[in-house]
C-alpha cells in the first residue's frame, strides 16, 4: 500500500532568529545543507527514492504558499496539494485536516505525518523505520518513532515502551513531557525510553476514529474547514471562519495519550535532530565572511556582514542585515525572550 | 606666556576596529560623549576656557585633513595649522616638526603636546596641571603628567618621581615600560610610580636642545620637511622624500628616557583614559538598537544594526554595516589579531 506523505510546515520558529522570521519561517532556511528542512523533508519521502511514496500534502501557514510551491519546484517534487491554514491551531487539527483530506479519496490509505523542520541525515534508515512501521499502521495503530536517546535531552518529550507487537514495534506504555535532567539520565540509562520524534504513521480512518473519540471537536471544525476551502492560486486555504474556531491542542495531548492503539517503532538510530533552537545547528566557524582568532565552539551564521570573533567560545552569533544576535549556545532557549522584547517595544518589522 | 597646543592625531587606532577605520581613526569617532576624542582634546585647551591657551596646531595623517577641518570647525576651533604627515614616523619626529613649527616664530614659546585618542573627564582639573608644568617648563624642564594609578594597569608606561621640584613637581626618576602584574601593583603600592600620560610640555628650545643630543637625525629630518613643506589645500603637507626618510622612533625612547630635563607633574587625577582599546570604552547597555536579556557588563555599539544579547556577559559587539566584532572585554587586544588576520585575507575594504 502506498504511503501518503504531509509535511506540517506551519511553524513560525522565533528560536531561530534572526534568520527566521514570520515571513520566512526557519523550516525555509538553508541552514544545514544547501538544502531547506523543508526540502529535505520532502526528498526523503520522495517517490524518486521510494515508490511506497505518493506525492506530498503540504499543510503550512497562509502566506507561505509561494514559498513552499518554490521550494518544491527547486528540488523537482511534485505537490498532491498544498493547504494552506489561515491562522495557526497546532497539530490536532492539522492531523484532522489531513485524514480527512486523505479519506475523501481512500479512507484507509496510510499517512505519514511529519514536522518541516526536522533534520535527518540517514534518510534510507528512516525509510526502513517508516516501513517497519506501516505494518503496525496496517493493523490498525498510530505508529510512532522512537530515537535512541544518546544523550539525557531535556528539551524533547519521551516515550515509554510496552509490550512488543513485532520486531521493533511495541505498544506504548506512555508519553512522558520534557523532563528534568535525572529524569532524564534514568530514562537514558533503562533503555526503555526513546525520544519522540513527532512523526506519525497511521490509516487515515484510525486517526478520524480516535479523533471522534478523543477530540471530537476537533474533528468536526476541521472537517467542515476543509469542506469550505477555496482555491487561492495553486493552493486550497481552508475557510478561515471555521478553522479559527478549532480548538488549538497538539496532536499528543489530544490524542496519543488518550488513545489505546499507539505503538512505537522503537531504536530509530538515523541521526534525528530536532532543529528547535541555535544550538542544534552544527557550528560553522570557516567561511569567507567569518574570521575567528582564538576562538572555538562557537555557532557564526551570517547572510551578509563579516563576523569575527576573538577570544570568545560557546555563543551562537548569528548576524543579517539588520540585526545581530549573540547568545550562549548552553542557553539557546533565551533567543525566545529577546523576541518577546522585540514584540514589546513593536519592533514587528524586525521579526 | 601663551601655551602653544599641538594635537598629535596621526593614530589609526586599529585596536578599535571595526568602527575605527583606516579612513576614519578612532581619534575621530564619538564614543563616549556626543563629540570626539579629537575635538575634546581641542576644547580642553581652547582660548574660549582659557586665555593662556593659543589656537591649536594639528599635526595628523595626509588623508585625515579635511576630517580635522570639519571636525574643529564643528566646535568652532580655528587652527593655527594643520600639518599633514605624508607617513607615520611615531611621536618623536612629530615632536621635532611641533618644535621647528613653533621656534620659526617664538623659540622659547611652551608647546603642549598631546594625543588626540585620550578621554579627560576633568577638563579644568587638567588645565591646573599644566598651569603648573607649565612653571618647570620655563626653567627648561620637559614636563610630563602623572596619572595617579587606581589599578595595577599593565597596558600603560610608569613614570617614578625623583627629587621634589616644588609642590607636585618633580625630577623623573625613570620611566618604566609597561610592567607586568606583580610590578604593577608594587607601582601602585608605593606612591612613587605614576602612569605616563604621554603629555609633554616645554619651550620649543628645549625640545630642540634635547633633540640635537639624543636624535639629531630625527631633528634634521623633521626640520628640513618643515621647510620644504608645501601648502594643501588649507593644510601644511611636510616634505615626503625627507619626512620619509626620518627614523621612527617614540618621543619616549628617542629623548625622554635619555635627557636629565624630565620632570613630572604628579598626582594627576583628572580622569584620565587611554582610549586604547574596546575595554576603556564605557558601557552602554541601553539603546534604541540594542535588546539585553539577562545580559550585563557588555559593551555594545552598533551604527545601524539591532544588536541582541541573551545571557551573555564581558563581551564586546560592535555592529557596523558590513561587520560585526564579538570578542571578550578582558582581551581586547585580541581585535588586533583579527584586523591582521583580515589584511592577510586582503580585506582591505573592511579595514
Amino acid at each position: 500500500m502506498k504511503i501518503q506523505p504531509v509535511i506540517m510546515s506551519g511553524g513560525s520558529g522565533t528560536r531561530l532568529w534572526p534568520m527566521s522570521r514570520a515571513s520566512h519561517p526557519k523550516q525555509f532556511l538553508k541552514l544545514v545543507t544547501d538544502k531547506s528542512m523543508f526540502q529535505e523533508t520532502a526528498l526523503r519521502v520522495s517517490s524518486s527514492h521510494d515508490d511506497a511514496y505518493r506525492n506530498p500534502v503540504v499543510i503550512c501557514g497562509g502566506k507561505h504558499g509561494a514559498i513552499v510551491a518554490g521550494q518544491l519546484s527547486e528540488i523537482g517534487v511534485e505537490p498532491a496539494e498544498i493547504i494552506l491554514e489561515p491562522c495557526p491551531r497546532n497539530t490536532a487539527a492539522v492531523a484532522a485536516v489531513a485524514a480527512a483530506w486523505v479519506a475523501r479519496g481512500e479512507e484507509d490509505a496510510l499517512i505519514l505525518l511529519m514536522p518541516a523542520d526536522h533534520h535527518i541525515a540517514d534518510d534510507a534508515g528512516f525509510r526502513k523505520a517508516v516501513a517497519i512501521g506501516a505494518k503496525a499502521a496496517e493493523d490498525g495503530y498510530i505508529a510512532t518513532f522512537g530515537i535512541k536517546a544518546k544523550t539525557p535531552h531535556t528539551g524533547y518529550g519521551y516515550i515509554e515502551t510496552g509490550k512488543e507487537l513485532s520486531p521493533s514495534v511495541y505498544e506504548v506504555a506512555a508519553f512522558k513531557e520534557k523532563p528534568g535532567r535525572e529524569t532524564a539520565e534514568s530514562y537514558v540509562k533503562d533503555g526503555r525510553h526513546y525520544w519522540n520524534a513527532g512523526i506519525f504513521l497511521y490509516r487515515a480512518s484510525a486517526m478520524l476514529d480516535e479523533l471522534s473519540k478523543h477530540a471530537p471537536d476537533i474533528k468536526a471544525a476541521a472537517t467542515v474547514a476543509l469542506d469550505k476551502s477555496v482555491m487561492c492560486g495553486s493552493a486550497l486555504r481552508l475557510d478561515e471562519a471555521t478553522f479559527s474556531a478549532c480548538p488549538a491542542n497538539s496532536i499528543d495531548y489530544a490524542v496519543m495519550e488518550k488513545t489505546d492503539k499507539a505503538a512505537i517503532v522503537a531504536q530509530v538510530d538515523v541521526g534525528w535532530t530536532d532543529i528547535g533552537s541555535w544550538s542544534e545547528v552544527a557550528s560553522q566557524d570557516k567561511s569567507d565572511n567569518v574570521v575567528c582568532v582564538n576562538a572555538a565552539n562557537n555557532i557564526i551564521r551570517s547572510d551578509g556582514p563579516l563576523v569575527a570573533a576573538a577570544g570568545v567560545d560557546g555563543l551562537i552569533i548569528v548576524a543579517t542585515g539588520d540585526t545581530v544576535l549573540v547568545a550562549r549556545r548552553d542557553n539557546a532557549q533565551e533567543v525566545r525572550a529577546v523576541v518577546d522584547e522585540l514584540k514589546k517595544r513593536g519592533r514587528e518589522d524586525l521579526l
